[in-house]
């Protein structure tokens, strides 16, 4: 193997200890008050759920490739621990800015993990052809990125900080979008980047827990929980109906393609984040996550033939219709359900103050969207560059890269 | 592929959207007092593992075959969230008759997908055999019977709510077995119904997470909640005791078989299901579990030679042995313990009393069973009309005739 | 097959129905209060979540060998409920001395199932070489003797009694140690003990539940339970980052070593089991956590190469690295803190009263594994007398021997 691979695993560990020697320092000395707030949390069984969803289920759900089962599994576990210590550390940094004491609770470290599910989700877009380097640089990127981003829409769009939390789907699929198109197309005869029925099974342990855990993640920071539990559980169960049903009618011959239920009976989940505490109807979840299943699958069919080759774009596990375009069509109906429920409130022709909330809504969106692709693409830019040692397009999708795996693997 | 074929797959697509439109219209017409029932519930996490068990741990559960892997885990969601749905509109329905308000809250969902594990148990008796319509009308059949079945009890012979419900296994096992006796037997030389050590052990990661949750399930409406819990957990743990002692004393050279470990840990749950919140004495519930196991094992011996092959029955994941005898079992102990119970408070000869009594319980439970054999048998014979275009023998037990799997399934 | 080996399989279901009885007459005779301690518990959760990973996590944990998955699943299983039982009656024969009267709550089974990592963690260490009714009777006797070393640390030592249950690790991994010393060592060109790429999926799938649950084990019994929690939290992010770290590190070319993070991870929650809940400050127990798996990956090291050979110990699952040095690592922290901690109180040369602390802390620690170890040496010389048929070491780590598997499992 030529040394260059070689020196650019040795610089991970050093990268590791730098992290995790800075993270140490900001416990010891910014933590004097965490005494106070050890004690003041209920959240715990919830915190431990989004935990399950995140690493348990991102983890298996990503396990996709044939060859590339330890890395997605592990890298993603690694990402998340990082990332939970560096969210804190940011999420402290800009609370210094407003002069306000920080405080290490579970709910604190309940957002961390929230906030790491866009960085799982860009993950998704590169997998298999970022190396751990790069990884790890574009988590910690992403997350800066991301909470300056919720900053801006609390500060100045006055968006509350809970439903800033549920851009992160939108956020993660675009910026990991962005990210991919700078990476260097596979070899078209490349066949690591298939799957194998044995992943794909490992696949689907992911996505049904990852499923059966998101009324979770949708409630936690919600005011009406049970309302958002309801609403999301209603609207998966929707979605996961309508991505059998889809499924069968866009493939030949009638058959199920596993990678359409993979990505469409989540859709429902991600299309109702923003919305699941607000709605009055069960109806309109049901809805929401029947549009969110048909956007995905048609979407993937799109995208995958019109959209993705001519940007030479690969998206690895298809995030951008599994997180992407759902997450867009949950932005559409959050601005829409608002706009009704003000309408009805209001009744009289107060149309600028409409007007104002119809502009406030879609620019929230609109800066998160924008956001996430400009700094996506300086991303990616940043980690082609020769420092970082881009891993070989023939190097690509491939376990052994990275671990010490026995021979059999390749018989595999 | 002929022609019928794909024509018979072509009808699922709209079938799902036909019965999706259905529930849509049913919440868009029938929920106006939906709102006050969103705060009711201190239920979720209970209802969430439940939801685990039946969604994640049956689907692996069913998961023995070797080349059946994503039709057992994938159809099972399918109908899982299908069935939630319409439960909801049945008892909605049902609700209707009696001139009461419909609610839909957590606890509504909880009995929804316990309702649910009925047409699991059924689905395992035809694992591999009928094709997803015919699941799919099969499940829609049994909910709306076991509903009507339920209101039978409850109605005309007084039995609680919650112990009517807790007849799911005996009335899936048994409605199970009466519909797989109407499909033609597989040809004798076909391999495909074998279990591979990989299925295997996916399947007993499945019957681990079934037997963690089950405590849950025989609690979840239980009025002595702590009382059932221990019962429950206590039975299980001995009934698994029993069956790695089972399996080692029927099986020659006193080797363990993973098909007797696999349906016998269950019995000590299956068994206990409707006597776990009324056994004032731990060892009560130790012996339940392990007749239960006892039953489950030896009958699994005598039915798979005695039982089946005269009446050319072939029960796939062998459901008959794993929850339909325990339940049996069961039915026969919660009569004994009631005609026990009420025998020590009265004391004084009130015969009579102690005969009606009998006769409500027997009662209940032959009511059940019959219910279920009669419109297993006549579900059967629908199932199997032309219309629905069964599978042919030569196509059972493969995952290829209903998913797009990548050729290597072939060699796996 | 020889005769012999038939003869030991057929000895197993005779000892278990012989356990399984004294349980069930133990639990008719001795539970007359029972009923008043159903319920009283807020704990269900929390036991709950302990089973979990106990049973599930630990049962796909120690799936590392590539023909023993079922009996490590199976036989994880099986000693789990048969212990579980065995606890609850040890519990009550030392209560009985006392003549305090026995209760039977979750509290009562959530401290067996706890009591059983210690035996869940020496099985890892004589993984595939032990065969069941060994097993059996090893994980009767280690559960006796940590019960009368857990009374000797409470009664003569004034440990308190929850802190005398977190000793678990120790104990069972230098029980596990001495145990399999005594076993005969397998021929050196054996490659059944050697794990493929999807056994070690399986495993880490296993190490994923099992680090996920780790800080509810360490603080269920613990008074101050949110910083528990918090502080074995961030001790498990540390050490899961450093076992990527130093896994990187130590290795050739800079790859990753699945077994090493397998190990690892977990030693941040070793480390801090005894600690959790008097640490006030994050940072030390970030600190715990980086040593812990310092001294993890290290030790696999030179355990390995320097100290295991000389010794001819074959420890299959690497328990000594993997619990028994944190668990040291643990012990030695827990007298540091407990130190400070004092002389921060008194302030005042209060040197005697500091020296009896030490003594009584150093003292509990050093009983408990020298109990450990002498009680270990004995236990694996009974366990090869003629009597218990030990297994020939031609037929270690295969599950052929114990299961009804099929002929796949061979060319798997």
């Amino acid at each position: 193997m030529p040394p260059r691979y070689r020196s650019s695993r040795c610089r991970l560990p050093w990268l590791l200890l730098l992290l995790q020697a800075l993270f140490l320092s900001r416990a010891f000395f910014a933590f004097p008050g965490a005494r106070l707030t050890y004690f003041s949390s209920e959240l715990y069984p919830v915190f431990q759920d989004v935990n399950h969803m995140v690493i348990f289920g991102f983890g298996f759900f990503l396990m996709v490739l044939r060859r590339y089962g330890f890395s997605s599994t592990g890298f993603n576990f690694l990402l998340i621990v990082l990332g939970v210590q560096c969210s804190v550390l940011v999420q402290d940094l800009l609370d210094l800015l407003d002069i306000q004491y920080s405080e290490l609770g579970v709910e604190s470290l309940a957002g961390a993990v929230m906030s790491m599910t866009a960085v799982v989700i860009s993950t998704g877009a590169v997998l298999g052809k970022a190396n751990p380097v790069q990884l790890i640089v574009m988590s910690l990127v992403e997350l800066i990125i991301f909470h300056v981003s919720r900053c801006i829409n609390s500060t100045f769009l006055q968006v509350p900080q809970n439903l800033t939390l549920m851009h992160v789907h939108l956020f993660g699929a675009y910026f990991g979008v962005a990210v991919t198109s700078r990476f260097p197309e596979p070899p078209p005869g490349l066949d690591k980047n298939r799957s194998t029925p044995k992943s794909e099974l490992l696949s689907v342990l992911g996505t049904v827990f990852v499923w059966m855990f998101w009324p979770n993640f949708n409630s936690i920071l919600a005011e009406t929980k049970w309302q958002a539990v309801l609403n999301t559980y209603l609207a998966l169960a929707v979605s996961a109906v309508a991505a059998f049903m889809l499924s069968a009618l866009t493939s030949k011959d009638g058959k199920f393609r596993m990678a359409h239920i993979h990505s469409a009976v989540l859709a429902g989940g991600v299309t109702t984040s923003c919305t699941a505490e607000i709605i009055q109807q069960p109806w309109i979840a049901m809805i929401l996550g029947l549009l969110g299943s048909v956007i995905s699958i048609l979407g993937s069919h799109c995208l995958q033939r019109c959209f993705n080759p001519p940007l030479k774009l690969q998206d690895t596990s298809g995030v951008h219709f599994t997180f992407g375009l759902p997450a867009v069509l949950g932005a559409v109906a959050t601005v829409l359900l608002r706009v009704v429920e003000q309408g009805i409130i209001e009744q009289r022709s107060a149309l600028p103050s409409l007007g104002f909330l119809i502009f406030i809504e879609v620019g929230a969106f609109c800066q998160t969207i924008s956001t996430a692709l400009i700094t996506g693409l300086i991303t990616g830019f940043i980690l082609n560059v020769k420092l970082l040692k881009a891993v070989h397009v023939s190097k690509y999708f491939d376990d052994q890269f990275y671990w010490e795996v026995s021979f059999q693997m390749i018989s595999d």
